[in-house]
This record gives C-alpha cells, structure tokens and sequence, in this order.
C-alpha cells in the first residue's frame, strides 16, 4: 500500500500536486499529515520530516521499504509503476514537452510562488492588486504563466493542457489556487483552463478537505491576522 | 543531431549539468553557447533564449522538431532515448532515491546557491568562510547536503553517488565547483566524492573550457571586481 505523508492541506502546495495527481488517477493511497506545528527545528513537524526523509519536508511518498521525497520524483515513481494510467503523455515529443512545463514549474516562478503562498480559504484580491502592481517581478512571472499555459491549451484545443489530465495539471494545480485566492487577472482562456482544474474530482475533493481543516497558521499567513469570518 | 543551447560556461551551472550528462555518457551533441551579453530584456542573450523556449533561459535541448527546455526534463528525456546509457539508476529503488536527490536539488538547497553562485576559475575562500559564519541557512544547506552524499556514497560504497556515473553525479556536479571555488569545509567523504566528480572526463572538459572563457561578466560576480590575475 502507498502512503502519501503531506502537510496542511490549506497551505502546502506541494502535498497538494501528488495528492491531487493519485486521487484524480485513481490510485489508492493512504494519507499521513503532518500538520504545521511549526518549522522550527525542534517542532513536532520538523522532527517528524526529519525522520522521513533527507529533504525534511512532506510530499512524501512511502511504498513498502521505498521513500519518495519529491514531487517530480514521486511523479516519475508513479508513472512507472502505473503505466496504464497513463500519467505522462503517451507521444514522446509531448512528454518531453509536459516533463519541460513541470520542471520548470519544479524550480521556476519564483516570485508568483515567494509573494502569492497558497492559501486556499482565504479571499486576498486587494493584496493581489496590490503585489501585481508594485512587484514588477510577479507581474513577468504571470505573464510567462499564461503564456505557457495558452500555448499548450492552443495546441491540443482541450480543457486540459495536454489530450487528457496528466501530471502537468497536478503541477499547475496549486497555481490555479493562488491565481483564485488573489483573484489575479487573466485572459479567458486561462480562466477556463482554471476552471476546468478546479472542477477536477480531485482537486475537488482536495479544497474541501482544506476548506474544512480550519487550522489557521500564523507563520503561514503574510496578510491575515486571522482566519476570514465565515 | 541533438543540439544543446547553453550559457557561459563559467558561471552557468544549470548549462553544466546536461552538458556533462551528455559528455560523460558518450552522446553525441552540437553546442550552442549563447552568451551573457546581459540578462535585459532586451539583451542579445535574452532575445535569442526567448526565441529558443517559454521558460527564456538556457539549458535547452532541441531533438529536430522536439525542444526540451528543463534540465531535469533533458535528463529524463535522454534516460528514455539511450535506454543502453542507463542514464538512471537501474533497479527501481535506486532509481527513486536517485530522482529525489536530483529533484531535491533541483528546486531546493537554495540559500547555497544564492549565496555561492557558480563562478568555476575564482577562488573565493574569504567569501566562503564569511558568508558560512554570517548565513545560518547557508550553514544548514551544506550540512543536509554533505549528509545526502554521505547516505548515498556509504550505501553504494562507491566514489560516486550511485552504482555508477548516473544523472545524480551530473546534477550534483555544479555543486562541487562551487565546494571548491568557495573553499567550503567539507568531510573526508565528501572531498572524496568531489575528487572524483572532478575527475570525471565530461567535468574535465567543461572546466577547461570554462577557465578557457576569460569573459568576466560583472552581474554574475557579486564578489569580485575583475577576474583574478593569472
């Protein structure tokens, strides 16, 4: 059986890309989280991590005596060893392209990611107006976004960005919840692409796990003193 | 004919890696070094790397019609294409653990590498010692990463971080330049593992064209004034 360690589903966008990629696919898996004490070193979160794998962070994946510490490498375990679910593109000149969107994801757009953290019950449009304009390296960061998803949305006409859901919409999953948390404008094409990710089963089933947590973090909330009122 | 669209080759670590991948594994490339003219928008370099792929920045691999533009997705690419090159660990396990390091570096270790860019003919050991005493994190990047190695080179009992030259040595190999230009204390079984990666053919010839380089670009040395005196 795998076990899926991830943290807060509020907050930790990436627990949400494997978590999202195995439910959405159908792969059974049990769910371990740790929940964010803190990320100190002596926290109960921190030595838990610690004790899991070298990165010390969650995402990962456990499968017998076998640990995964990262997304792209639990991607890759998981198209591998579910080949008939056909999580990479079959076309080799498409995975290569879906593998080249996730990687960059993996270590790209850098300033989207520092100042829009994902924060999924929270509704912050005037602190996304606000970092849009002052930050010009966030504006650039949403550009290049949208571009790269309309190119790829373009090229195979479909709701997704490759034939059919595939590990790149896992990737860029978290992405949407950011673009809605701070209701960041968009071309419609990008809204579509938005909306059909967030009509995905699991990601579905994800926010409303992370709708209900109601476990608000101080250390993970730049621009709330406290959770929204509901 | 693959062709492998790089930068300069002394300061670009994310070029190095599947450079040295591709060299050091017998495979045969074209090269193309687009300079760092300057990083502007308008600069020569980023007209031509926003011509090349969506992500503006180099490390590209085109294949004919194909471009792949990440590194960690050149690497998958090519361990799919050379099956007989075993680019990757070959029993399942190894080849988990080896795509987590890779991953893992890939988008983490980042207080390491904004503190010490790649900079492979300066020798910076002031700068090394300095910034280890003033940036705790830096301190704990080097420590998780000298235990990463260490957990791989004992369990492996080899020079090298896997079984045999794999794309983990490649990923790791910018790394070790910066060790060294930084003059970072290191354990006996690291410098080990760092004489070996030095070692390696496909290392050697990208350090000597890259002392080969003499072109000092000042936005790239945030600690030196002029390139050091020969």
């Amino acid at each position: 059986m795998l076990t899926l360690h991830i943290g807060n589903k509020n907050y930790s966008s990436w627990s949400m890309r494997p978590w999202v990629l195995m439910t959405q696919a159908g792969i059974a898996f049990e769910e371990v989280l740790l929940r964010f004490d803190s990320f100190d070193p002596d926290s109960q979160f921190k030595r838990q991590a610690t004790a899991l794998s070298p990165s010390a962070t969650v995402r990962v994946l456990v499968d017998g005596e076998l640990v995964v510490w990262d997304t792209l490498a639990i991607a890759e375990y998981l198209a591998e060893r579910f080949p008939d679910k056909a999580l990479w593109p079959q076309a080799v000149a498409e995975r290569a392209r879906a593998r080249s969107v996730c990687a960059q994801m993996h270590s790209g757009f850098g300033a989207l990611r520092q100042h829009f953290p994902m924060n999924i019950e929270a509704s912050l449009a005037e602190v996304g107006a606000r970092v849009l304009r002052e930050q010009a390296a966030v504006a650039e960061d949403l550009q290049r976004l949208q571009s790269l998803w309309q190119d790829l949305l373009v090229s195979h006409d479909g709701p997704l960005l490759f034939e059919r859901f595939s590990i790149a919409d896992a990737f860029f999953a978290p992405v949407v919840m950011r673009l809605q948390t701070y209701a960041l404008p968009v071309a419609p094409r990008v809204r579509q692409y938005m909306d059909a990710v967030l009509a995905l089963p699991g990601v579905q089933q994800w926010v409303a796990a992370a709708l209900a947590e109601h476990d608000f973090r101080p250390f993970e909330e730049p621009y709330r003193q406290a959770p929204t009122p509901r």
